[in-house]
Order: C-alpha cells, then sequence, then structure tokens
C-alpha cells in the first residue's frame, strides 16, 4: 500500500540534529568567555577526528571564534535544556551567559583562549581549519584536540554510558531527550552471547516500554 | 564542588548525531539502488538549506553518490532501527540492501536517480555541491532540493510532529530513540500562553517520566 506524504519547500529537516553549547572567547587576556547554542553541528571526520558547526556572521560569538581560532563543544543533559535554550535566544554583546546560567568556565586540554562549562558531560576542544561562507550560515571545519567525560558516565569497566547524561538533541524546533537505547552498532549481526553481554547493560531500558513517546509503530 | 572527568584520546564524542539512511543509485538506467547507514551528518546552512554527509571514499554509495551528485537521506524512526544497522554493516557491492530490508524504492523530487526508501519519516532530496576530503571521510556538501514528511506526523492545523516516529540518534556506539519532549525553540523566553499553548501538545510526553533513561539530574 503507498504511503500517503505531503511536500514541503526545501527546509532544514535532518533531525535529530545535536543540541549543544558552544563556549568561546577572544585571545586578548580577560576578553569575556560567551556561550552559543548550536543544533547545525556535526561529526564530519573520524581519523582526524573533526567536527563542524554553522554559525550566523552576524552572532557574536562567530567573531570571537573567528579571530581566536577555537572553541570547545559541551554536550548538554535534559537538566540544562532551558539554560541552553536561553543561551540560544540572547547575545553576548548584552549578557554575560555564563553567570546569568551560573556555569563555571573551566580550562579546556589543548586550547589557549576558548573556556568549556564546567558539569557538561563532556567537553572537546577544538581548532578551527577552515571557514566556508554558504549562505546565511558560514561552516567552521574544525578539528578535535581533546575530550574529557564526566567520571560518573563510566562504569566500572570503563565503558562510557552517555545514555546516563539523557543529552539533548534538535528535531525540527524542538528540544528531546535521547532516551531509550535501541542496539549498538552492528548489534543487528552480533553473536548471541555479544547480544545478550552489551544489551544486558541496557536491558533495563529495553524492557521498559517508554511513555515519553507517542505509539505510532 | 569541582567536577571530575576523565581524559580521552581526542575521538568522534559529539552526541547525539543523526542516524539515517542514505539512499542512492548511479546514473546508469537500470543501476541498482542503493543504502548506506550514515551519523556523520548533519545540517550546514538554513538558507539555502544544505547538509553534509561523510563518506570514506572506500565505500560502495561513495562512488554512486560521487558519480550521480545525487542522494536521499531518509529520516529513521525506531522501528526500523535494526535493518539501518544491518545496512550499516553490509555492502552494496554483495546486498541488495532495499530487498534484504523489504523497502520500496520511491521517487525523490528534484532528483533524477536516487530513490527514497518509502515509509520513512521523511525523504529529504540532495544534490552535491561539492566535495572535501578530510582525511578517513570526505565531506560531501549538498543543497536540500526538496523535503516530504509522512502524512501521519502532521496534526490537523498542519503541525509537523517529529516526535511520534522516535527517531534515531547515535551516541558513541549506540542508537537511541529521540524521545521526551523537553521544550520547542525559544520556550525559555515563552510568554505564560505561548508555553501552555505550545507545551500543551506535548503535556502526556512531558508529565510522564521516562523510564527509558538513567537517573543521574
Amino acid at each position: 500500500m503507498q504511503i500517503a506524504y505531503r511536500s514541503l519547500e526545501p527546509c532544514a529537516m535532518l533531525s535529530p540534529v545535536p543540541a549543544v553549547m558552544v563556549s568561546c572567547r577572544a585571545s586578548a587576556p580577560q576578553s569575556a568567555p560567551n556561550i552559543i547554542t548550536v543544533a547545525w553541528a556535526g561529526t564530519v571526520c573520524s581519523s582526524p577526528p573533526m567536527v563542524s558547526i554553522s554559525l550566523k556572521p552576524e552572532r557574536h560569538s562567530y567573531r570571537l571564534i573567528e579571530e581566536s581560532g577555537e572553541f570547545a563543544i559541551n554536550l548538554v543533559g535534559a537538566d540544562r535544556c532551558r539554560e541552553m535554550d536561553w543561551c540560544g535566544v540572547n547575545s553576548g554583546r548584552t549578557q554575560d551567559k555564563f553567570a546569568a546560567c551560573g556555569f563555571e568556565p573551566v580550562p579546556v586540554e589543548g586550547l589557549a583562549c576558548a573556556p568549556g562549562i564546567g558539569g557538561s558531560p563532556a567537553i572537546i576542544g577544538c581548532r578551527v581549519k577552515d571557514i566556508l561562507p554558504l549562505g546565511c550560515h558560514s561552516l567552521f571545519l574544525a578539528e578535535t584536540v581533546s575530550v574529557r567525560v564526566r567520571e560518573d558516565l563510566f562504569d566500572e569497566q570503563g565503558n562510557i554510558h552517555l545514555e546516563r547524561a539523557r543529552l539533548v538533541c534538535y528535531s525540527h524546533g524542538i528540544y528531546q531527550a535521547a532516551t531509550q537505547v535501541l542496539g549498538f552498532f552492528g548489534w543487528s549481526v552480533a553473536r548471541p552471547e555479544t547480544l545478550q553481554r552489551r544489551m544486558s547493560q541496557y536491558q533495563q531500558l529495553m524492557e521498559a516500554p517508554c511513555p515519553g513517546t507517542v505509539r505510532n509503530t
């Protein structure tokens, strides 16, 4: 049977995309740090590890990052979704966002200027390699120079459990928490014992149907 | 109090990122369509609407997309997460992925070659503008030429509710469903009546604590 679709004007529909807080600072001593909320971000290469963020030239952080050549990506858990939204609708020209949100600026390994946001599930230090004007946004291509993950997100075996942070993603205008674990890379072809061992970590999540969703499957 | 962190070697830690199925086909008549699972994808510009996907040159789909200059991004709901993973660990050189997964190839507005995957929550037609070698991956920058959203994801007022599709995202090796709605862009500064009107659509989601998550907030 043919499934019905509705056509829209071409627009940004790729979803979910990351919802993160990008922190930055101009290179001049004592210059104030800033935070910009970014959803137009992505991983663009595994080796070397590279990310991209897209920013509008009129944004205050654009100049800070262009000038310093640095920024930090701070992953965001559901507990800071409101602060992230607030940072996205206010400007560093008129607001000290770190102070307003009660965030602590912390040093980022490998970066000289940009601070990270203390308490973030993970803080990724990035150095700008290229800036490509595309239209209303410019694409910043950056190499990942450091990665720090919050200690409470590791298990006893040293495995990272980002799902504990209830990371926020963005889908066409709404913020959602990434919650229920569906599987791991390769689970569709994993041997039964591997599947059992890996998925047992998530059993509680897998068994519990998630009321935070609307049934349509 | 100082929050403890553990440092890792620089790696791909940006999370959650989109987990999507990209469909493509060479331009030669009768050539077979293929599907490649992609998590290194992102929105890079709003106007013109542009996306990026990163692919390894050794992947079968790399040549198909390079040659045809087209691909379709198919958003993926939790109900097809297993098929998506399978498409990510198998090659179109040896497998007819559409047939193996029982997917129906459907025409994509604005594209001459690449089919979409019928039943996907949304199908995004993309035309390649540039290919940038970065390292183990090359970045494909593409303009969005068409967007179709499944009819059952619209409400009576014509608002899109992607949350109904339980879209899949990828976080450091695991697939998760984007579920609980936390807010909408601007909610932190919305007037009470706006907040009430917008959030009432998600009230059921907001009120239900989601057992598909580990409490740490």
